[in-house]
């Protein structure tokens, strides 16, 4: 029987749930069912399958934060929404697995990507070096965000050999590979940039 | 009983026909001993645990091909390098998430990282800096390459929405980043680089 006060905000919000205290591997259909206490065919109302699910998830997890306006240039926005993405991604456990996935799949247009890419409005390149300038920051971002979510996991089960990783390490590791891209990014505007006339 | 003939070289290269085949979901340690006709305590004998045995893959997959010794100059290798890793990591389905994980659990030293960063070893910048300019690249490296090869998985069971993302795409967008991240490292490089006397 179909809950009629079942909304797709209830069920998104219970996989956020799901996500949060077990991960991604749990996070199955049969589960979040059970979790809302009703039968699978309520959900399939909503989601048709679990990668549209992960979709919408990925949206939510992404456009959930955004970064002060105090940022300026193109330059200053692109380093800002790095740095604002990343913090959404570290709010929920196997999010750059979750983003990645609904990336790979082409699923809508992709949030990540279109904030990335946004920032990059008032820079002096072509929609097409700016698609692939966005893209190249959101790979740095993802395989980052990714390696770091999985140290932070195996950390938790103690799986890891070696010291544990600081996020201070991280955090340093992040900023140098975003400052390197920024700064490739200007030396190549620089150069695609017309003289003055 | 034993199979004393086994060696650790078996094990590893049938894991890698399964990982070929059928794809790192696939490859369990009951697989692996039904493929070498043996009890999985003979695989345990070379390997401790399923970690181990993704970790040597991880090695094997990344230490397989190495660049054309004509690059000069430590831009010019990283950028041979970064090239040369992402054909191999394309050679085996999954690698991207084999490697990263093996690079998440802290086994070893990890190749891929240690090939970026040695190429480094001419740059001008501290070990400090050249370990995170090695971890950047990595990181990206691991972000493209992951998101390359889901969107190839899902293109091959007919999953993805929209069109079918050619390989010139992936390695436009790619050139593009390593690019990128080679002209931030240079612009970096002659910042931390004293003024000659």
């Amino acid at each position: 029987m179909q809950n009629a006060r079942l909304t797709r905000d209830d069920v998104a919000r219970a996989a956020l749930r799901i996500l949060d205290e077990l991960g991604l591997p749990d996070l199955t259909m049969r589960r979040l069912a059970a979790e809302l206490n009703v039968r699978p065919s309520a959900l399939y109302w909503h989601f048709p399958n679990k990668q549209t699910l992960l979709a919408d998830l990925a949206d939510r997890i992404v456009t959930r934060r955004h970064p002060a306006e105090s940022a300026s240039g193109w330059d200053g926005r692109l380093r800002a929404e790095a740095f604002v993405l990343r913090d959404a991604l570290l709010a929920y456990r196997d999010s750059a697995e979750i983003v990645s996935s609904s990336l790979a799949l082409g699923l809508g247009e992709n949030p990540a990507h279109a904030r990335l890419r946004q920032a990059l409005d008032s820079s002096p390149f072509d929609a097409e070096s700016a698609d692939r300038a966005a893209t190249t920051m959101l790979h740095f971002l993802l395989g980052h965000v990714s390696l770091e979510q999985q140290r932070l996991q195996y950390d938790s089960l103690g799986a890891r050999s070696g010291e544990p990783v600081t996020l201070e390490s991280h955090e340093g590791d992040f900023r140098f590979g975003v400052d390197i891209l920024i700064a490739g990014l200007r030396d190549r505007a620089s150069a695609d940039s017309p003289a003055p006339s």
